[in-house]
């Protein structure tokens, strides 16, 4: 690769696990990890596998021997992530990691560049794609959610076996975990973000949304009190007239940051597919191979920083099939409406 | 300044080119830019004084000195960036600019990270907060278009002598240029980019659009042909319902780029600002003390490359007061359809 980067970047090798045969590449296929790990001449290595292992210690294998680690892999960034980025530090390498948030879509960087001056108070957003091309379709083509899934599954987005990752919230819980993190300088594990997902979300919800204005969207959100608490949580949430969110259908992502000095800013892009990842990825290679990076790790473990609510309005559904949109609310506030059966569902409401 | 980003960063000097007497930063207040230059301790320097003299002057200095030089400086940098990046390179320091387009919006740094292994095909985007500003009120409040200005001049987004910067469109042609520049890797002037502004908009116009879904705003919009040459201009534009630039009202912006692997990407957030240009500036003052950088120049001087022509479809006002969207035709086709009567006003349409 050259072009307006200056630069030449050579494929030298690609680990095989899976037995490819027959492949364009077959001359580069090696077996083991030592032997890309011990060559002098790797500066980058991309992880591509997915999942906890064998990435996880092929990561650690490569950092310490001084490379730079690009991945997309959200999980084992959102599980691993505090040590493999001490890893890095250590050795002097990057652990970089734009596509496993919003694929394409600038979301890491502009915390480490246009807005690293300033704080960011909360993230908001629309992260995964499987879930929000469903929605869009049960409120614009009045699918069921069955219906909906099905027709995600027959295109791709939803895996087959167990989609569960996407359509609970997990996926989404992890971007979110990633974003936090870098965003408030501390860990953030998925495990402690109060996280569900959309299989609950019927089309008359989305019916009775429309009626109030809005709609329904699955929303990753966080924020960060002035003591340094944080509030994080995934839920399908009601999106009112005036937020910007309305407008994000199918697989589109939209971050949102509300910045102490910047205000909103909003990035909006798709959040998956096969160009747009490898695009962030390699934009990772680039910047590894040209840029040297003097700041310290994006973030580091903290003692349990759960311990901020945020009260919320609601949007509520009633046993009689009305709905309504409360005044603010404590989480016990909202359980005690749900026990007593004055609300059969409460989604948060997002009006911004 | 300490915080996240690991760095103290003092500030050492102020140029007082204006006679600041009490300011309670007195004692930094000097009277030549060679106290400045000169200072072996001194790494980045801060323009902020807008215009292109003296700032041009007193930048070319301290980057021959080896100092980065960080600006918000819009007119100088469309006017002379491509001598002043050559400068920055030849002398092993940055000059920096993310403030200048979109205030704290990252619209320069995703151009620089995420999308910086791709191509951008075309930029399109609302890059003036004051035309913005007074199009939303025109649209929302009913306001004539000599309403809507006395309004921005009462509030200080225009300029009361003259506001032909913004209304004119010169302002969004400057951030056009500096946007497209990078985009294509080839110096784009605001000279050579067709441009004009609100000042034909009327409130008649903006209910034609209403009544068709759209409505009007000030769109800066560039694209690149396979073969490299450039489309450029600013106008007001139909905007219609599938936009997500409908939603972008008052003195927000949006910056829309196509790319070739990463699709659609949109950054949006508050275009100005004491405080977004304020974070801006020092997430560059930041990146600048902290990352080194070994890229090529972002972009070069080229032999005239505005030779590509891109047909559009019109939103078409015509003497009897109504309107109506015409198919696709070139601008002399189009012309031809104004000379002959056909129509009085012809605004492009952007619906995407």
């Amino acid at each position: 690769m050259t072009g307006r980067t200056g630069l030449v970047i050579d494929l030298k090798y690609i680990l095989d696990i899976r037995n490819f045969s027959n492949h364009p590449l077959a001359d580069k296929l090696v077996k083991s990890i030592d032997t890309i790990a011990d060559d002098p001449e790797i500066t980058s290595v991309v992880e591509a596998i997915g999942g906890i292992e064998p990435g996880y210690s092929y990561t650690k294998r490569c950092l310490a021997a001084g490379k730079n680690v690009i991945t997309s892999n959200k999980q084992l960034v959102a599980e691993h992530g505090t040590e493999l980025l001490a890893l890095a530090k250590q050795n002097g390498v990057r652990y970089m990691f734009e596509a496993a948030v919003g694929g394409a879509t600038p979301t890491i960087a502009p915390l480490r560049t246009t807005l690293a001056a300033g704080k960011v108070i909360a993230i908001s957003g629309i992260v995964n794609g499987t879930t929000n091309f469903m929605l869009t379709g049960m409120l614009k083509n009045g699918m069921s959610y069955a219906e909906a899934l099905s027709v995600a599954q027959q295109l791709g987005y939803a895996e087959t076996k167990d989609p569960s990752d996407d359509v609970d919230g997990y996926d989404a819980g992890r971007k979110l975990a990633i974003l936090s993190s870098i965003a408030y300088g501390m860990e953030i594990k998925p495990d402690d973000i109060p996280t569900d997902g959309i299989s609950e979300v019927s089309l008359s919800d989305m019916k009775l949304a429309a009626e109030k204005g809005g709609t329904i969207k699955l929303i990753a959100h966080s924020e960060q009190s002035e003591d340094g608490n944080v509030s994080a949580w995934v839920h399908a949430a009601y999106v009112g007239e005036n937020s910007r969110f309305i407008s994000v259908n199918d697989v589109f992502n939209s971050v949102h940051y509300t910045c102490s000095n910047a205000g909103d800013v909003e990035l909006f892009g798709r959040g998956a597919g096969k160009l747009p990842t490898a695009g962030a990825v390699m934009a990772d290679v680039i910047e590894a191979s040209e840029n040297s990076d003097n700041r310290p790790v994006l973030w580091t473990k903290q003692e349990n920083p759960f311990k901020y609510e945020v009260p919320y309005r609601y949007f509520v559904i009633k046993a009689d099939g009305t709905s309504e949109i409360t005044g603010k609310m404590t989480v016990a506030e909202r359980d005690k409406m749900l026990s007593d059966g004055i609300a059969a569902k409460a989604y948060i409401v997002i009006d911004e």
